[in-house]
């Protein structure tokens, strides 16, 4: 069941493309899971994965091509015509499948291939999915659901979902609405099991009412906050008067949380796209590229503001030996303390929280790391027999820099959330480069200062 | 359906356990989900909380107890005696939850409460799974499974099904095993649906054979990974003998993502346990300080190379207005490369990629970024009227320290995970600090170079 794809057999799978050997092709993939199948096809250039993609079986197929790397997916849709497409991969996937792949082609042939979409349902389910602004429950949701109606008798429902399951693959959840479509409750497969003892009893009687929902136009974050909060498997869409409209399903959610951990480790890390080590140089390097810039502008104004004190770096030229211990330091926990609220907001537990009185538990910790830090390095200077004033100078320096650091870091985050700007984007450089000036600023004020005090 | 605990809601709770206002309380937690109760509570001292708990049914009381935030509910549990856990609480959840509230108690509490488990095979399925070590499968699973033979009829397996529902609160997916134990399939509910119009078709021609599963031994992100690719909603937990031991659900998996992300997210963030902004000052600052540690260490060298260098600075004191700037840059760079391999890494997308193919591929992409930020600062240095020698020093420098800044963040993260570190510990500090000291040797190498060229 463990699958890993090994150099040997991509090497076999690549030279069995070049060679049109099909039945060896066919071989390998009759073995493996569609995901598995991706997975390989993934890791092919363009043609060759057009070849091989077309020596699936259609329902094969188009599990694999729900699986792929989004921008394979969208070439390879590409370069099958409307009817295909319609015929051979849309009858195979859920409706929020076929909307993503819907949303790489171009306006006409999406247009194209919707008229051919024979089933009226599946094509006006399409086109209402494409209505759905990304990033909210809409675009995430499918139209799949098995539906029972809350009058109805056990017997009734029973011959009822069967005519419903025909034409759905995977069933997760009974879903109960009233005459007019609103969600009324769900019935468990428990319930279900026990059915056919108590063949007149109502729905309305035997099913779970209290049902974790989210409406239509709920943005993705607070879909997964909610999933994982009230631990539903399937979450019903509802629209503003509760009507039932479809339903997301766990991998989606999986999916999203995949895509948010990794935004906020790639902001916090200077990567500005979705980026992978796979993309071409390029990309990477375009994605990197505001970042670095950000980090050279602020170098730059730091230059200018150590040129404006180099008469004071004259006077004490050891101060230079410090500034990148001060600049450093300070950029470190100026990402921290961003860090901790980012997660915080995306956790939610800092949804209501005053901004005085988080600042005010910021402080404190930068308080206790700053005595530890100001400590250690005037004992290390002590050591070190630096003189006096500069002694004193890191020591105090370094000591406000991390109180000033960790405010800053704490408020840009909690102020781009207030404006409705990702927090995510005050960690890393950001949040560095602005703490890398402002303590180099720090530092030559309290020198000027110290070096006045111990000539 | 959406629920956000306001000041004035956690105000009110507060104020009515101080006045022991019970029936007020009570009436707050009746309209509320237990995942909300446990929000509340969470919010609450320790002695409110054992005061508001105790107000709860059981069975609300035991989901709200899963909800809650471990420490909170180690010491909750902590209050009560072992004879209300085994009654009380353990009668009410899950095997794999109950095991994690065990976890938390002493050795003596925890045999206690066992051994008062009426149970057998509760009490048996608990200690099995405290068996498990941390962080794999078995560690996960629970041993609530409905299993039917596969060499039953559909009739005798739904008589079964019934009897084995009762004890088991959630049903997910019905496993098929063999006389043995052995996992063969399993039976998806649609084919539930249409199974009594088939009541003497055997088990086995029905049921679905292509399992996903994991052995008991498989590391929890292995199983993430598993679930997220197949697009599974229970993952099976076989021995190695393919008997079926458990089951791992969604819910499960998705505190398992949340908690790697966030683990990510702080070492790359310079944290180094989890800790939230709900934590203590000195948790906080616990958390926070090795890193900043080890950017005073990285400081301390940087003076000390500076130091070394004085006669340089005394030559050529604008050196010293760019040193922030490359240091940051060279910061920068580690940290970016870094977090594409870590990602890559935990995507398993780089599982087996050559090192030296990786370190080609990120080279381009340095020499890139190298090239433009090069020229950039070049072309920033003659607007500044800088002179030649610090001019070429700066762009050369620059020039060099990307690229190996970038050769820096490749390696130590792939030759980490190499030695089963976690690679994660790479980016952040460790690397910025890193690429900080070796950043700076190449420019004062590279000065004393120039300012040799350009007298």
């Amino acid at each position: 069941m463990s699958f890993e794809i090994t150099k040997a057999l991509l090497d076999t799978l690549k030279a069995d493309v070049a060679e049109g050997r099909d039945s060896a092709i066919h071989a390998v993939f009759a073995e493996l899971h569609p995901a598995d199948i991706a997975a390989l096809i993934d890791r092919l250039n363009l043609d060759d994965a057009v070849y091989a993609y077309r020596l699936l079986e259609n329902e094969t197929a188009a599990d694999v091509l729900t699986e792929l790397d989004e921008d394979l997916r969208e070439e390879l849709l590409n370069s099958l015509t409307s009817k295909e497409i319609a015929e051979d991969v849309l009858e195979h996937v859920d409706s929020d499948d076929a909307a993503d792949m819907m949303s790489g082609l171009s306006e006409d042939k999406r247009r194209e291939v919707i008229a051919l979409l024979e089933d009226q349902e599946q094509r006006e389910g399409i086109q209402e999915l494409l209505t759905y602004e990304e990033g909210t429950a809409g675009a995430l949701m499918g139209k799949e659901v098995i539906t029972v109606r809350a009058e109805w008798t056990v017997v009734r429902a029973i011959v009822d979902m069967r005519q419903q399951a025909q034409e759905i693959e995977h069933i997760y959840t009974i879903y109960v609405v009233d005459k007019d479509d609103r969600l009324f409750g769900i019935l468990p497969l428990k319930d279900l099991l026990f059915s056919s003892e108590s063949t007149r009893t109502l729905i309305k009687h035997i099913c779970d009412t209290d049902v974790v929902s989210v409406e239509v136009d709920t943005e993705a974050e607070e879909v997964v906050r909610r999933m994982k909060k009230y631990d539903v498997v399937v979450l019903p869409v509802v629209d503003a008067n509760n009507v039932l409209l479809g339903r997301i399903t766990f991998d989606d959610v999986m999916d999203v949380m995949s895509e948010e951990a990794t935004e906020d480790y790639q902001l916090a890390s200077g990567i500005s796209e979705d980026v992978d080590a796979m993309d071409t140089p390029f990309i990477q390097m375009r994605a990197r590229l505001p970042w670095l810039l950000i980090g050279l502008a602020g170098g730059v104004v730091s230059s200018r503001i150590i040129a404006q004190y180099e008469g004071q770096l004259q006077i004490a030229p050891a101060m230079a030996f410090f500034m990148p211990l001060i600049a450093a330091t300070a950029g470190n926990v100026g990402v921290q303390s961003s860090a901790i609220v980012v997660q915080g907001l995306a956790a939610g537990s800092m949804r209501n929280v005053n901004m005085l009185s988080r600042m005010w538990k910021e402080l404190r910790v930068a308080l206790l790391s700053a005595v530890v830090c100001g400590t250690l390095i005037f004992a290390v200077n002590l050591l070190l027999q630096q003189d006096q004033a500069l002694t004193y100078t890191v020591s105090i320096a370094l000591f406000s820099v991390i109180l000033t650091a960790a405010m800053f870091g704490t408020i840009i985050p909690l102020a781009l959330d207030r404006f409705e700007v990702d927090p995510a984007l005050a960690t890393g450089p950001f949040v560095t480069t602005l703490n890398d000036i402002f303590g180099l600023l720090t530092y030559f004020t309290v020198g000027h200062l110290m070096y006045g005090l111990f000539p």
